[in-house]
């Protein structure tokens, strides 16, 4: 089944606002099988929405509308679908109603403006609204369905969970589709493609998409069969190993929470060139009060002699830059907070600051659990953002690469290069 | 001049992805005096690029298309535009061996696939990526200009600030406006939105754009004429006061680093509820390290004692959110670090914790230059991650606040409320 959405604003068209509403509407389309097969946004202007919604019913059978459904002059969705139509405007009485009641329960009379928010397209399906005044409509055209849904977000979401799903996955609940998500870290799109592809080939009814960003590389496999479906996800998992880090929607942040807090143990973060980044990071998940302390932000050396006790005659000899300062840093924010865990970082973040010895991208990350330290060396490209974007997250995947390595493992223990 | 927006990607037609891209897009044409007329998603099928293209070169005279520029084999865009302008696709000789150097440097062997990035339609105009490997091309289609660019966010905004923007200003030249910028902090746009219209009238070809954002409100002054469009900035600050904190792009952490430099001084921060946010924006800025020292991220209590010296007696009497917390916290991130300047931060960001006297919510955020403090009690509301935006970019609003304050002015000294 061919699917659209169309958005109508000109907000949409200056950047000013971004195009949520669609994200959302694809989602639980998603959630029951039906894929979104275009997403349109246009201007306010009549003559605009009535050009996308032409186009788009010659090649669907579901359009979504959203938006230009208030008050206001500038809010002209019903006239340009009942003009493309031919259908006549009509006041729906329930909703003027409800509008009336609404502005009573505010203590105020209606404004003559507002009468508008209950004009529909005749023959429209009615779905009322939880959170607002502007109901959804349905409209049968020629085979297809077309859905208009007022653009405020918190109205859209009502009336979408409220009874909109509910009716198309009774409507269209024959053509559905599946789909598992793989989060993973430290591999390349590239370099993992073509293993993929070979697995995949054993699963011919699966598809699979590739979304990197600086929190990792995510893969999303779809496909009409559950079953073939979790094979897949199954096989692909074992090929990735340790890369994976979860098969759930979430960050590597929640990820290393939810095994300190298995583990019953806490945390706390030593951070030069990432400046407070990792801690962040961490303290973005509710709840990680019950395993982070905190730290030392120790950008300059002074607060990382003062504070944390790295030697002088470290930083002299090796630089504040250098896996023996990491180590240093690692053991004295063990020492004043008493976590049993710990990250530090050191790098150069740049744009400046860079040598060729030490060039801009170079970071020392060192992790601890209990006893167990790693200390590894990276080097990173980019903006000076992106390098400390990359040495955070980096930073949480070592953490949690330590904290499900078997206890006995002495492999990675101690480890320095 | 009609110029249209093509978003390619599956994630964005199953809602994983919100089209910030195309807002972006939107924003920096709409500073250049370009308006969008048109915004399309489609998924990554070379027939459904193709289509989407196809409409969109009969109407418009500006496309962008971004996305699908990738390595592996769900990105199609390149071939889909060669095939539909018939173009050859040829290696870029430059782009290849800048992709090769990247992955030297990473220490691995270029993999055959990432080949595929240099791949560009035969007289494309290359632009270089300045934080990633896929190039930015331009290409005339009979008087049409279509531009492709990478989908990733960050590299998106590099490529259109390091030239693309510049490229088209000067190619549009003759049908591009003036415009000016002027960036505020606490203001809402609802209420100061009517005594801008009321300035305005007197400068009857300027028109203004608001851009909320959690860091600030930001004003878009455009127009045909330089003059004018000066003398109305000037009004409008008249206007605004001590609320502008620049006429220029950059955001309240390099204002601050800016008057700390300036004035010799240094700063420290200590955080609770933000977790390490405020030195991440303060590290944010190149060079920061002139005037930042470090600080601590002080989450549990037991940190805030023994690190920071925050007495038990005051954690007990008053709890650790509270103005009398927050100004030991400055006292002791002083103390530790020498720094001539300080901010501390500790609040409730939830969605667990809070209560009907200290609502989640509640922030008290501390500043202090040299001997002048100033305490306040903020009431955030959102997510926790918005709540701990609004509380750091407040406290470096708070911090610039208390740096421009003549010190003659006693009045907002050792506020406390």
């Amino acid at each position: 089944m061919h699917c659209e959405l169309i958005a109508v604003g000109n907000e949409l068209l200056t950047g000013r606002i971004v195009d949520t509403d669609s994200a959302l509407i694809a989602r639980r389309l998603a959630q029951i099988g039906i894929r979104v097969n275009r997403v349109v946004s246009v201007g306010d202007e009549v003559e605009f929405i009535q050009q996308a919604l032409a186009e788009s019913l010659v090649r669907s059978r579901l359009i979504f509308i959203t938006g230009g459904l208030g008050p206001t002059s500038d809010d002209r969705t019903r006239e340009a679908v009942a003009g493309l139509l031919n259908r006549q405007l009509v006041k729906d009485k329930d909703t003027l109603n409800k509008i009336q009641r609404l502005f009573q329960k505010r203590g105020t009379l209606m404004p003559k403006l507002a009468e508008k928010q209950a004009v529909i397209p005749a023959n429209a399906l009615i779905f009322e609204n939880p959170v607002g005044m502007v109901p959804g409509m349905a409209l049968e055209h020629q085979g297809s369905l077309i859905i208009l849904l007022p653009g405020v977000p918190q109205e859209l979401e009502a009336l979408l969970d409220g009874a909109i799903v509910g009716f198309l996955k009774k409507r269209f609940s024959t053509e559905v589709f599946h789909q598992a998500l793989i989060r993973t870290f430290s591999l390349v799109e590239s370099q993992i493609a073509p293993k993929i592809e070979r697995c995949l080939k054993d699963f011919s009814d699966v598809r699979v998409g590739y979304y990197p960003s600086v929190a990792g590389l995510d893969l999303i496999f779809t496909g009409p069969d559950q079953n073939s479906l979790k094979r897949c996800v199954q096989t692909v998992v074992r090929l990735l190993g340790r890369n994976v880090y979860t098969l759930e929607e979430k960050n590597l942040a929640e990820v290393v929470g939810e095994l300190l807090r298995r583990q019953g143990l806490t945390v706390a973060t030593a951070e030069s060139c990432t400046g407070g980044l990792v801690g962040d990071l961490i303290t973005g998940i509710p709840g990680s009060s019950d395993y982070y302390l905190g730290g030392v932000i120790a950008y300059a050396n002074e607060v990382k002699q003062n504070l944390l006790g790295v030697s002088s005659v470290t930083l002299k000899k090796y630089g504040a830059v250098s896996s023996q300062t990491v180590g240093e840093m690692l053991r004295g924010v063990i020492n004043i907070t008493g976590a049993d865990c710990a990250v530090a970082i050191s790098g150069i973040a740049g744009p400046g600051g860079g040598t060729r010895m030490k060039p801009v991208g170079l970071v020392y990350i060192g992790t601890q659990v209990r006893k167990r330290i790693f200390i590894q060396k990276q080097l990173f490209s980019g903006t000076r953002e992106l390098i400390k974007e990359r040495a955070a997250w980096s930073a949480l995947n070592q953490l949690r690469q330590l904290l499900i390595v078997p206890p006995g493992m002495k492999k990675i223990e101690t480890k320095r290069q």
